[in-house]
């Protein structure tokens, strides 16, 4: 088990699906940031079930509760833990898959590697444990919002659906202005009726997120190993369900020549130093020159069908699986702010570290 | 700085392309494993420079001293220290750009981060550090072998030539046949073409490199944070030039509806559990299920062009670099060492890691 | 901050004095572990003020809820969290401080280092946060109790009154017989008295604690920097209020010739490797050599004194302070559980990274 | 293995008594403070063997190579490699205790942990191992300089002979004026005395060495694990031989009551905080204060006799060990400057920890 991530800006997570709830503690948010209850609920009121009816119809307030750190609407230095009690539990639900291993679910591996598990709602491997993610980032949100940094991820792919433009031609503020989270309305509207084709085909889809991080100052990154787009690939490929992560130029860039793919420096107008294009996605020899920091995040289709499989039991046995429960057939609207959330930990901790090593 | 990797099978890696030498101490590989200096030696120089016509004429013949850590050709169980003397440096070579922002380099964000940089050959982000990661990789592919663990990376492409099969489907011991470091022959040799046309027109040219690991054992990965592909793409993003990871059906997975994606599982004739499709690629939740680990990872073309290019110096003065030294023109051939070593210290550091967790 | 104990089995502690409540999460138990809410409970009430009238009158039951990582009745591998509500708060009682720098208290440090903290009760300083280590102790003892290894703690001396006898030479089954935890009887009943004679002057009084650990298999220790007593010495002189270790012969054996200190070894009737002396304290070269471990803790005297006292506030005004709340004289008595709980968590730690270390 | 010790301004060492060398990697070290091989040679010198007639002939020369991290005199952020050749090897010197286990020393625990070890010269055990932390701990001591902290460190008692002042009353910069590093020359006497005593019994002798930190910022120290006397104590008690550490009043303030041991505070002509007594060696609450920071390090007696001792071999038979080999009869004067290291080490840390924690 490993439910620590950061280094400075440090997360423990815990929770499983079923049990009393999930949480986290955040250790090494410097004292002083200004936080509000509301900042953590609106991040977790977008990652929650049931917000519109292309997600599962589990019902999850996901109300937060503080329980330290904070003292007169500030963070004190001291370790913050945040509580997020479940609401809706229906552990009969889970009976038929107590003894199932679920193709492509974590029930064989759990086993394999513990011995026993809690089964209810895929107990810690559920996807509910991001949560706390969501509920920690909203944090790292505030004291990156200090520094004048600013994040936001979207939808770009739905299936074969994508938006057919790049994150700097489009308005990230419509990102919310649909279910979907997609910041182009005409993709949205497709996107949306291929996940309600999924759904009635009692199947799933998968797709990309798009994340962009602005504002980042110059210098954050730790080479040769906590290398920016290291640290961040770690923190994004830790999500449920993500297979892929490129960043800038990604898989496509190793298709131009290095003529064509260098970036130009300049000295902007302003005496800053700027790159004439940016297919480095704003991070250079793994720390960040200034430029906008952009990446593209790839969700596989969700594992829980609601139709026959076929698969084993824990005594190996050959099974037919029947999907019941309350299932999303498309996770990338609500995973939106879970990949918001996890770049900005990511962010929040290399920009620590990155105080530390000055004189 | 992050020169340290791994949690119980952990590498501290130093050193500058120009200054005495590099080096790497890996402490916690446990004690009883036999190492020779041939192992190492071996894999080593597959990653030197000079070793075809292919790559940089940089002659170097990165002699391996073991300095601790070994008696009687077994580990100890005390840290192991290996150097590698630099010996051809031509620090004059680099006197052109001790002042300039190179495009694409790390000049600018060290100078950003640090305030000051060893500009000789790159300093700390050449790529000349990797032979540090290669060195360490090799004792833990001598762990690895104790359980049978088997690792194997080629170039899959460069540029826009592809091969046109999937690993499964190749003789992967054809891989060093080629100087390109393809296993397909016929595409190799369209490859080798396609770099000699970079070299030519003064220009660089990017590719992919997939990795395959066989006989891992199931339970391998510490979710939530750890996961297997997580600390595997964070150990591969580290890797200089590297813009991207995706590990079994990865960005092209996200096409496929979940009742296509789906991996079913069955019981072998031996009893053992396995899946119909690998489109997992030998992960589930984050941990591994005994299936074949396969990956692929996308490499930028070099940055340092024998072409003028626009950029500015250290005070922020337009100026017209050209590119002078010894580089590749395709770093692809000698990075699959670089990515087998990486691939190594992973699975040697969770190896260890889910023995620790076991009543 | 450092919220965080351990490398393998790791916690992680949340909570002040006056807030929702205290905390932990566990991470890296292995799974099987069998626990109950009445191994917590049980360490717990040892701590808890209110015990007897030696302790301060504070009424906390103590009572802990465990959240997640259990699954019918076992560990699951899976992060256990901890939570205890606070119940007796009486904020107001420290109105009188909230600006106060009270002498030998942290009050001074934490605004130095912070520029803000939650002065009730002491906040995060307060001695409230051990009962979060005791709670995680009891699991790590449950652990340790799995391959035989017992521990024990005892005060040995309140003030200038000391068992004239060590360890060997006690029946540690009678430490729980008297309120001050002393299993030597008449020195019991002579602690009690000064203890009685501290409060009665509105004053405080110091003391040592002697911790044991038995059959502690041979081989636990992390040289060069995480030795055994280096990292017992850590734990314990991170608990409120200690200002010296030492193990085995300890300050003492300093005066000793090499000649009378060394312990011999011979191979007893079972074959097992012994030493005829101990004053190593069971740890050679850092290494655990499976003779008794053995140490003591020195507490200074409660810093909260019920008699006025000269310092300054938060604007360097000099003030007259006059001790309120409700305090113990004397806080021996209840750090022998705080004591016991760190050298459990110190083993259990040791012990998984002992076995993560072997072929 | 553990062969990593800090947080930020971290150290790697490795090596043993008889191999290539010995050396140590510090990463963390910000860019720009300036380091000359002088500073780190000096600090060698005093710890070397052979230095005066009354520590081991072993004659090294302790030179040291830097191979990485400083440019032009600075360092540049990037891993500082610093290492040792050992130059006079007697491995036969050694061959009478190949399979001996010596009494009191790491011998038996290390073939118990590890199964095998490099038994010449003690291997990894060897108190050779701490001159790799002697020169990463001037390159601490130079980052420390800038902050204007002093530490100094000096022997206080041989055996029972004990310097009859305390560090206050004493002129520290005599430390250097007598082969024993003790300040007070009369009692510098009496302990050389002592050690040629032990030296013609063919036995040896212990001590205690007393450290002292200046000018050290409030605000170091993070609790509640990783307070201030935690670290220093882990730091301390991990050097061979420590069996002890105590700061501040340390065991005797057990005996004091609170009302005397509590360190009043008060604002001095220049408005800085101060404490009227400093019983709290100053940290409080585990965060320094602005105080001396003042503690003690007990040293057992050297393991190796040039006498006769019963013991067993490695296939648990009883033999009779007579010493040879070139030792010293007492380690405190060279210990001097062990002890300063580690604790610049620490300071080096938890100062570079203090300033990532404030906005």
């Amino acid at each position: 088990m490993s439910s620590t991530f950061g280094s400075l800006f440090r997360i423990t997570t815990f929770g499983e699906s079923h049990g009393a709830g999930i949480g986290v503690i955040i250790d090494g948010c410097p004292a002083g940031v200004a936080v509000e209850t509301t900042h953590i609920q609106a991040a977790l009121d977008r990652r929650r079930p049931g917000q519109s009816d292309l997600t599962t119809p589990r019902k999850e307030s996901d109300t937060v509760q503080i329980q330290s750190g904070l003292f007169e609407g500030y963070t004190t230095g001291t370790p913050i833990s945040l509580f997020i009690p479940n609401a809706d539990q229906r552990s009969d639900d889970y009976s038929h898959i107590a003894k199932a291993y679920r193709p492509s679910h974590a029930d064989y591996t759990y086993d394999a590697k513990y011995g026993r598990r809690d089964h209810r709602g895929g107990g810690r491997s559920s996807a509910r444990e991001t949560a706390a993610r969501v509920a920690a980032g909203a944090i790292a949100g505030q004291l990156l919002a200090h520094f004048g940094v600013e994040i936001a991820a979207y939808v770009s792919s739905v299936g074969e659906v994508e938006v057919p433009l790049e994150y700097q031609e489009l308005d990230l503020s419509l990102t919310e202005t649909n279910p979907v989270r997609c910041p182009h309305p005409e993709t949205a509207v497709r996107m949306e009726a291929r996940i309600r084709e999924a759904q009635a085909a009692h199947d799933t889809v998968g797709g990309v997120i798009t994340g962009v991080a602005r504002h980042v100052p110059a210098g954050l990154g730790e080479p040769v190993f906590d290398k920016l787009p290291a640290v961040l690939g770690h923190a994004l490929l830790s999500i449920n369900a993500v297979k892929g992560f490129e960043f800038g130029s990604g898989f496509a860039g190793t298709k131009l020549p290095g003529s064509v793919h260098n970036d130009e420096f300049y000295t902007d107008e302003t005496g800053a130093v700027r790159t004439r294009t940016n297919h480095s996605g704003g991070s250079q020899g793994g720390i960040s020159n200034g430029q906008d920091i952009y990446f593209r995040v790839a969700f596989k289709p969700v594992a829980t069908l609601l139709q026959p499989q076929q698969t084993i039991n824990d005594q190996g046995e050959a099974i037919t699986l029947v999907g019941r429960g309350r299932h999303d057939a498309c996770v990338l609207p609500r995973a939106v702010p879970i990949v918001e959330a996890m770049t900005q930990l990511v962010l929040a901790d290399l920009l620590l570290r990155a105080r530390a090593n000055r004189l």
